[in-house]
């Protein structure tokens, strides 16, 4: 047994050598790469294993991320399919700081490493020093990653790890229209259940103004969207669909939404999206899920945890889609649910911050500025609450009546910061007859 | 935005940059994490962000893990809900193998301090060093990780980084046989096709002779199979559950086994799932990835991938099904399922040690002693093959008549050692006739 040697962490060992050997050495990037890789190798020598096909990979030291700049990012966007390029604050003085940037490099380096057959470019543009490329390039936000596909431009907004980018960036290689062929692929639509999907019935592929409407539509929304197609009768009618005609599914919703307008225009659809992209539910998700964490709803987001995979937890979520479905025209409400199993690492950081016990369902309201939170006392019932408990609740946070200031009067003492909500004046009865009075 | 700082990146340079002072500056463990406190601190400031909620944990530097010996194991033992120890071959004097034990460490560490407040002790022992310890507690294999829940042991062989180990952990934590209330929760049990599951129905939970045998077989398997349990009349109606009586559901079977014997005892039960672990088809995770590779069938793999919320790899999985519940009773077959999506750094290395197209659906068989592989040509096809046709395949690969080594002649050229299987002499109009020759 070899499995010791945990891979993802070993990566991340020899990037920081790497880092370290640049903050001490002062020798130019290329030198120490090179110089690097004969260090390593008694260190990969240990990964071998008495049973092949499940190697992680390791950091080779081979420098692949570009510096961009005015001579080369003309070449550098003709030469491969994607160009994925990290926006960046100059590279300041300090030691610490310039830590900060060689991570994100050396992040960006080993994703090249693995995508390496993908066509895919790494490069780096530098605020100040190349302000005028970015300029050209449509780069706005220090900070940022941004996918050049073809003639567009993706920002990317989660969780910058390898393997979160990895994902991504493969998910942007494929076809942003996926079509459905027959019964079986139809299932497996009607099974994403959690993702914003939009579905058109074309007459086909090629020629048809309709589906390439459809399509530079997708384009605009790859991968964070999904855009499906058929072109097939028996498909199109299962789902009630007509010639050129659009749906669009709301993450959990049952009957979609038809998509006004006729012909259907790229504008028209893209429109459309903007307006409904943030979901009455919506799953919170590495790729994205600074993005969804910064469009609050007036500082605020109502949070609900419900692991899937437990019993308990998936009762919870049909409970919430229930709400979400009888309150998808309220423009007021966004529930954001974290699946803790999705996030290992902040399941505890979570029940510490928060102050509730994610072996459990919770639901809550979080001030986004402070992490400042109340949640529904839920602990001393046998069962779940009803929709009905849940929506005259979601009424009351929607109202200010439950909010997370009231409980800081005991704010000196960071102890109370985070009160279990005990039922307001509003209810007093609620606790008793949690079951029983819908 | 802020969100160009990796948290889990981050996370392993902290780390990293510990272990280097470590091997640097020779002074003890205690010192150093004391020492690097304080050189921390701007790296962490570094980290903060507008919006609050999300952040993921940074190593703090504290000392969790402790060096067990015979002075304090049995202290540790009685100290924690669970304890973790992970068995070590003595630390060794190359500055090479010294990293690699710190690095294991070093994830102990993170996981111990993100679940501070679990109740959970870590620990390390040496077997050179602490073989007596090692004896005392039935520690046998050097290298593994070795979890003790009341008087159980439980082996951990997943992939040993710390957000696995958290989840696994958590899992642990809970109680091993979950309750079945209601219609609800049913909905939840039967949808999870992808797992071994036991259920069983019974009086109650207390002065149960029965629940209680089943109880203590489940905590044998704890986390890896799932035991649930109804006291619900209408619940076991459903399941065509007498009492007293226990369903074993291998993954992807509709029907499930009834467990023999009357009264089931706790050993009754052990043999069962003993006999009837290794599924026809198992889906790889991280969480114990290396004990199913080493389960190998003399040699090889029947690996499969399909990507589950892709459309093509749904209906493909669909078909793997069908040919699973055909084929439950053959004791020699056992596809491995592995998903792309949750393995995004390793997916590249498949496809460049497998010589697949991973946006595809694909299936093959792996060598597993050098990874040497052949797989179904399915490039030339419009619809993916029938469950008969895989069903024909997987007959010649269980026969040997499509194996790993018929195309080794070439291989000489490492070019040439992972070809894609073209027909084989026995069926040479199959390529032509895929979707009519059943």
């Amino acid at each position: 047994m070899l499995n010791e040697y945990s891979s993802k962490f070993w990566t991340c060992t020899i990037l920081f050598l790497i880092v370290h050997k640049l903050l001490h050495s002062g020798a130019t990037m290329q030198h120490t790469w090179l110089y690097l890789l004969s260090g390593l190798s008694l260190s990969l020598v240990l990964l071998s294993r008495a049973e092949e096909g499940l190697e992680f990979p390791n950091f080779d030291g081979k420098d692949r991320v570009l510096d961009i700049n005015e001579r080369n990012y003309k070449k550098a966007l003709r030469r491969y399919d994607l160009l994925c390029l990290f926006y960046h604050e100059p590279v300041p003085a300090s030691k610490g700081l310039q830590k900060r940037f060689q991570m994100t490099e050396l992040v960006l380096e080993l994703t090249a490493q693995v995508l390496e057959n993908k066509d895919i470019g790494f490069g780096m543009v530098d605020a100040q020093r190349d302000a005028k490329v970015a300029q050209k390039l449509g780069l706005e936000e220090v900070g940022s990653l941004y996918v050049f596909k073809d003639d567009r431009i993706i920002e990317f907004d989660g969780e910058l790890s390898s393997d979160t980018l990895v994902e991504f960036l493969l998910d942007v290689l494929e076809d942003p229209v996926e079509i459905i062929n027959n019964a079986m692929e139809l299932r497996a639509f009607e099974r994403m259940e959690e993702d914003i999907r939009l579905i058109g019935y074309f007459k086909g592929e090629d020629s048809c103004w309709y589906f390439q409407a459809f399509q530079e539509a997708s384009e605009r929304f790859q991968p964070y969207i999904k855009f499906f197609a058929t072109f097939d009768k028996s498909v199109a009618k299962h789902l009630s669909l007509k010639m050129n005609e659009v749906n669009f599914y709301e993450p959990f919703m049952e009957e979609p939404a038809i998509l006004p307008g006729r012909p259907l225009t790229e504008m028209d659809i893209v429109e459309f999206v903007h307006q409904h992209r943030r979901a009455t539910l919506r799953k919170l998700r590495a790729e994205n899920m600074f993005e969804v964490w910064e469009d609050d709803m007036d500082g605020i987001h109502i949070v609900a945890f419900a692991e899937e995979e437990d019993p308990d937890g998936y009762e919870f979520l049909e409970i919430l889609k229930d709400v979400a479905r009888d309150n998808t025209n309220n423009p007021y409400l966004s529930i954001v649910w974290i699946d803790p199993d999705d996030f290992p690492l902040l399941t505890t950081y979570w029940e510490k911050t928060f102050k509730v016990d994610l072996f459990r369902p919770q639901i809550g309201v979080v001030n986004v500025t402070d992490a400042d939170s109340v949640w529904l006392d839920m602990s001393n019932d046998e069962d779940l609450p009803t929709a009905e408990d849940l929506e005259d609740w979601i009424e009351d946070v929607l109202s200010g009546r439950v909010n997370t200031e009231d409980d800081d009067e005991f704010a000196d003492d960071p102890e109370n910061d985070h009160y279990i909500l005990e039922e307001s004046d509003e209810n007093p009865d609620t606790d008793e007859e949690d079951d029983g009075d819908d």
